[in-house]
């Protein structure tokens, strides 16, 4: 322990030693000021507080939910708001302690005016960490000019199934990518004091056929070596403040009342000493959706007794439940000491136990240009080139028409958590707050000679098809069809992906499939442009009759997304976005993932194929790679790092960047081994002709898994590594042996791989 | 230990004293002497063994496999060779130890000529023990009478996703009603003196996304709560005598080297004390397949330490590889011992070791009259009535065109294992060997004063719709079309279901649905009839526009199955059959499982409705039921059993056969409980007008689950229960409670409901 420490303790303890339990309880919830039936949270409406702002905060509080991010708010206004608000805390109640303030923050401040970046799976698509601890650290400013805390981001959950609504919230399919990406998030957030959230910890994105909340289906081995080494990387690695509980249930147990990860794993194994907040309402679902608490006594006792410290939004289990409880004996008042000193060292860190609030913002802007540069950047460098039969770049095409649903929509260029689209969708005729161009527009930006026609053909979802007509005609018209089809982001049955809409069929959502078909068959080359919060099954369109010129997956891309497609459609900019999720043929073969053992995949002893449509790590550019020479270390002791070092030469005609994608593979284990891992990948800028040697120094903790005494090891053996364009091409091949014994994983081994690139 | 088990032991040990490592070894292994490239097991062909036959019996020989089942061979021209080859181990080896036969007999005998009777979701769907034992007698006295020791079947694996090829061969979704009628056939079977094999030991059925093989994600308390009851009721109920491995991995572990499983859980716990024997190939699989063996002798290590006793189905592991560890001391021999102990007691057991093969038979009668009654009567107790617009029983129609591929394919009658798809597929031309009358001919019967038309429309599988105007001219010049589509089962790509026929989608196979569309559309009313492995999504066809006049929904009833559903049709039988699996909506919502907690169940919190199209167990007939009154003890304590009375009353027209089923809900559970779990059933057959009071003795072990601490347990709290026509509906509600101390359970506590009837 420090000195700091020390110090931090010996005034919390002070604080705590005169609190009372209302006190106490009330430092442990938050209050959700602007609670209504707009639905931004599971239930938010029907599970609506009772209890009066002015009534909750007689004690203290904890938490203030949303200020920001629930209806559309000036964000000066509101933060004058906010001041008086905790100097009134501050200055009337008797400990004098203000409110957290937390808010969403996934794709950016989710506040009205605030810039909306891509979302997390064009992060997942960019590879690019250090451009996302950019984004992080920009979203932190403007929260902190504003007054928040805590920002409830990053989503650390690894991609299982893509029926999943949510998957547009998640990075990757990878835990390792996931992993690194997401701790640039938290180091860039919290890089400017504000404290990062991991959620959902743990599982949540294993739910069952993709069913929001519902049973994870999964042992211990696989918790441990998929869901969980992202939380690991960003607790340790990341040094995050804050973790926010899964919803889920594993095999029976809902995490929210499991205190083997909430305490044993997260804190007395990887050291983590922030905070626990639970996720909206999930506290008292221990009670309605799980079952597993009769009341909401029982249901706060059981949060609290695995380690949840805040109960989110408000506080209807915590208070006056919990207080019953801690006065009948049931509870054990140290336990609720133990969350609110949590809590009050939080509050500490954040500089709040001294904060006197005088003088809030009188300006801010959160959507300045260097906003706009790393949103752009971001969304550029995350864009997919899936197909490509020599028509784009485009060759300054005369006429174009611009056809879809998503092409001339602002909305589909955002996520589910973006305000826009989490908050703005109720609040119909109040202005956006910022710019964000769609794509037609950009493109007539980005094509000034061409004559661009803009039709939408459909909708999104439905199936009115009386645009098609027009559609077909402006396709027959023109040079180019570029085509905008995929989501319509929203939550709880508002849109076609997002929080609670999940998808039994990965088809094109509505009509969309049939409109393309349409288009194709006109003749026109048709340039399809996929906006999606989840890989569909397009594989119709990327091969065979029915196949487009050339294809981009886009996931939601942000508030430059349409300027970004443009620059790549019109070749300003090449294309290095790469797949962070295998593109499936169908829902029927989900669940699936790269990460998969020998019979997963396929084989003879199935007929039910597995293969992605296109798999994990595949993208294409405007010019072209070749890797070559993978050399690696013949021999490496277990617990040790071996270097593979790789040739990657720009063999194409102009710049371009490549992703270059380590891989391995550990032929056999004590227990199975994926046919295939992602062990480390490096952006690489080349010139034409241009040639680079990228060298991985990989710790082979990267190779280690849980054995079967349920402990993670790293196993003698041979591996397998190869680089190439995705994770099913061996362009380059090479072999190393672990050798020595078996050695278990402790704390002080690296995790991370650590990349050189000479030139 | 008893004295006999004495004695066993001392002829068993002195027999053990005297063998060398290549006669114990020889013990372990079986032999395929007709193994070829028919593939009749997963990779069979590849893996053919190159040891010749003779060398391999040079030591003696564990068993003989497939005997009969290989290829179709008169029975009794090959008991002759059979005798005499055991003549000759009797008195040729040095030992004169015979071998075990052991056959499949999953559907009777898969020998040429034998009966066959339903597949077993056919049994679940009778909800009939009683006759099922009747069945596994009759197939285990052929089984007898032919030299054949030991049956591998029953299958015990609980449905869990209906994308799995092999679901034809389990029961139910139920663990209950696996446990339940999977050990009435060990019963049956056992009580000639032919040993039953339960497969497969475990998790089998729970693979990814359904594909054969793929792993398993499931925790503890899954494993212990739904896969492992049907096992562990039929050790300790049914006594059986050998268990199988499960080809899967769980959790990253293959079953096949897991010690947990096969020997602390199926022996240290239960108390099996028969044989393990591995499936086909699956100890060399844990090299080639799983990857957690680097070459056969490790694998064969693993296996045997995990506790395969036997591999099967020959020795290219236990043999050559085993010996050279063995040797080398990688491998302690008493673990050889161990293995060799169990194969000598059970051929002691079996009374091999006294045999001498002196009279082979000379006359068999493998379909004889009892055979076929039973068939006929299993089979007219399994066809589920689906829905039903008053078109059935036919009025006496004038003209009847039967359409579709399976309204005149006998093929379409069985499941994957029987003799005729198993094996006969690969012997174009050679005959059935036994009657199997279609449903075309079967219809031609039942209604003699008919006009018959019969059309095939389309096949089971492609998409050749060029008979489609035949078959609606014909529908056309009808009075009712009696429609039967559905699956051809085969194994490993050839046919619709079965082994290795996995399917993405749940929509009919091929171009069935437009077929039936179609034929719908003629305005003549039309019979569905599904002849199928798996449930399909055939809720088009249910209500709605689409809706056919009425549906039956039958899983592959056997050689008597054509007659009786035109028993059924022509409304000399009454349909009482019901739904042993949720009939589904769609592959995309799979996996799902009526014995779900909430939250996998449709609610405010996914847009993605799991609801099926019909739920588990729902079943119409010609006339009706309604249940009332349920009454049961108020409160119960843990550990002990309560009484649930419902009173069953015909309130129709004719005399018909209800299923009662007795639904409960553990209100709230520290860990989450499914919302309906059936905890009882009784097909009660009444008289028009009748009625009857069904009482069910419930040990309170029925509402038993795996707790947070690993153990299974019966907890205090409120029980609902009810009785309904299906899980869905509570037309009957009561509840109780269980009061006093959270009970432990043990060997000693009774699992099974107790049903008396009174009239």
């Amino acid at each position: 322990m420090t000195l700091t420490d020390i110090s931090v303790s010996t005034r919390v303890s002070d604080l705590i030693a005169r609190m009372t339990l209302d006190e106490k309880l009330a430092q442990l919830v938050g209050f959700w000021v602007d609670q209504g039936d707009e639905v931004v949270a599971p239930m938010a409406g029907e599970m609506a507080s009772s209890t009066a702002y002015a009534d909750a905060t007689v004690h203290g509080l904890g938490q203030l939910t949303r200020v920001y991010g629930t209806r559309p708010v000036d964000p000066i206004e509101r933060a004058a708001w906010l001041w008086n608000e905790q100097r009134r805390l501050v200055r009337e109640t008797r400990l004098g302690i203000p409110a957290l303030v937390h808010e969403e923050c996934l794709t950016g401040l989710a506040a009205w005016q605030a810039a909306t970046f891509p979302t997390p799976l064009a992060w997942g698509a960019a590879f690019d960490p250090e451009l996302v601890e950019e984004m992080g650290a920009l979203i932190g400013e403007s929260m902190r000019e504003l007054g928040v805390h805590q920002g409830l981001a990053p989503v650390l959950d690894v991609i299982r199934d893509p029926r999943w609504g949510r998957v547009d919230e998640c990075i990757a399919e990878d835990p390792y990518v996931v992993g690194v990406i997401g701790t640039a998030y938290v180091r860039g957030l919290q890089s400017t004091g504000v404290h990062a959230t991991l959620k959902h910890f743990v599982g949540y994105s294993g739910s069952q056929a993709g069913r929001n909340h519902a049973p994870v289906h999964a042992g211990p081995r696989e918790i441990a070596d998929v869901f969980l080494p992202p939380f690991e990387m960003a607790v340790r690695d990341g040094g995050v403040r804050s973790v926010m509980n899964s919803y889920a249930e594993i095999d029976g147990v809902p995490v929210a009342a499991t205190p083997a990860y909430l305490t044993d794993l997260l804190r007395e194994t990887w050291g983590f000493d922030g905070t626990v907040v639970s996720d909206y309402f999930s506290v008292a679902f221990l009670q309605t959706m799980h079952a597993v608490a009769r009341d909401r006594g029982e249901a706060a006792q059981l949060a609290l007794e695995a380690g949840i410290d805040v109960e989110l939004p408000t506080g209807d289990a915590y208070v006056g439940p919990l207080a019953e409880r801690v006065r009948a004996g049931q509870v054990d008042e140290a336990l609720i000491d133990r969350a609110v000193r949590r809590v009050l060292i939080q509050k500490e860190e954040l500089g709040l136990l001294d904060e006197t609030f005088e003088e809030p913002p009188t300006s801010i802007d959160l959507d300045s240009p260097a906003h706009r540069a790393v949103a752009r950047r971001l969304a550029e460098e995350s864009v997919v080139l899936l197909t490509n039969d020599g028509t784009l770049p485009l060759a300054s095409p005369r006429r174009v028409a611009v056809i879809g649903p998503n092409g001339d929509s602002s909305e589909a260029l955002m996520g589910c958590y973006s305000f826009a689209n989490h908050v703005l969708a109720h609040h119909p005729g109040v202005p956006m707050g910022f710019e964000i161009p769609t794509l037609a527009a950009s493109i007539v930006d980005a094509l000034p000679d061409a004559d661009v026609t803009v039709v939408r053909g459909c909708e999104a979802e439905g199936d009115d098809r009386s645009g098609f007509a027009e559609a077909e005609d402006a396709a027959r018209a023109a040079d180019v069809a570029i085509v905008a089809v995929g989501d319509r982001a929203g939550l709880f049955g508002r849109g076609t992906v997002g929080e609670g809409n999940d998808a039994d069929s990965l088809e094109l959502p509505g009509v969309q499939r049939e409109l393309v078909e349409r288009l194709v068959a006109t003749g026109t080359p048709v340039v399809l442009v996929v906006l999606s919060g989840r890989p569909y099954a397009i594989d119709w369109a990327l091969s065979g009759e029915g196949a487009v010129a050339a294809a981009l997956q886009t996931f939601f891309p942000g508030e430059e997304g349409g300027a970004a497609i443009a620059a790549i459609l019109s070749g300003e900019v090449s294309p290095s976005g790469h797949l962070p999720v295998s593109l499936p043929r169908s829902s029927g073969s989900q669940p699936y993932s790269y990460l998969h053992p020998i019979l997963s995949g396929p084989n003879e002893i199935t007929s039910a194929d597995s293969t992605p449509a296109l798999p994990f790590g595949h993208g294409l550019g405007y010019t072209t790679f070749e890797r070559t020479g993978l050399s690696v270390t013949e021999t490496v002791s277990a617990g040790d790092a071996f270097t593979a070092s790789v040739r990657v030469r720009n063999t194409g005609e102009r710049a371009g960047t490549d992703l270059v994608q380590l891989y391995a593979r550990d032929v056999h284990g004590s227990v199975t081994r994926p046919v295939a891992q992602l062990l480390g990948f490096a952006r690489v800028e080349l010139d034409a002709g241009a040639e680079a040697t990228v060298s991985f120094d990989v710790p082979t903790a990267r190779l280690a898994f849980t054995g079967r005494e349920g402990v993670r090891i790293i196993e003698p053996g041979e591996i397998e590594l190869w680089v190439g364009p995705s994770c099913a091409e061996r362009e380059t091949e090479a072999a190393t042996e672990i050798v020595g014994e078996v050695h278990r994983v402790t704390a002080p081994d690296r995790r991370i791989v650590e990349v050189s690139i000479e030139r």
